[in-house]
């Protein structure tokens, strides 16, 4: 049994427009863009979406996409389970595992990044 | 003076595969996929991200993708205030206008759709 919550959304960016972009969402949304420290590719968007982290990813791809982040207590059962359910897996990175969706769509898995109190309230259990 | 919001996540998919992608994502964040009645190119994902109605649109495009859904009280005061922060217009549908972001992602900017309550509770308001 373990548990999982969609954790953030990524507007991941082709590197030179990821500025640009970043400075766009965040008075898009209201937000503040606050650079994630020892993780330069990334800009927060403090605020985007109640209850949904939101950054910016520069990425080396020309494509601009989004992607989802699931959190989870048990990576490996979370991969296990969402392979089930139809998704390949395209690469690790870190801790995390990085899935494509039927559809196309790329997901990433990864350990349990809100507090405790958040995780609790939002996740749900799989058995 | 008018307010806007994140009205829903849209998990934009390649028609051959979108029944697929609904099925996926509803067992993936554990909700119920339903037809949105009158608008067969959308399966909504009940319960999907708290907060933000979630759903997968079929798309006439090989390419997937994920755009952003903005519901404002003021569809031409929000189009205009988000042109003037660097977006481009794509097109109209029905009510909607479809822009592209800086980065090349895509938003939708529709009427309030949310009960009078949601929006109210999470709308900012711009001047």
């Amino acid at each position: 049994m373990h548990r999982s919550r969609v954790y953030a959304l990524l507007i991941d960016t082709p590197g030179p427009e990821a500025a640009a972009a970043a400075s766009f969402w965040a008075a898009a949304l209201g937000a503040s863009a606050v650079p994630v420290p020892a993780e330069e590719q990334f800009t927060s968007l403090h605020g985007a979406i109640p209850g949904l982290v939101t950054a910016v990813q520069s990425i080396d791809d020309p494509n601009p996409r989004f992607h989802i982040d699931i959190e989870t207590d048990d990576v490996e059962a979370e991969t296990a389970r969402l392979l089930a359910l139809g998704a390949t897996q395209v690469s690790r990175w870190l801790e995390c595992r990085v899935l494509r969706a039927p559809g196309g769509h790329l997901l990433c898995v990864l350990p349990v990044h809100s507090t405790p109190a958040v995780f609790n309230a939002g996740a749900r259990t799989w058995s």
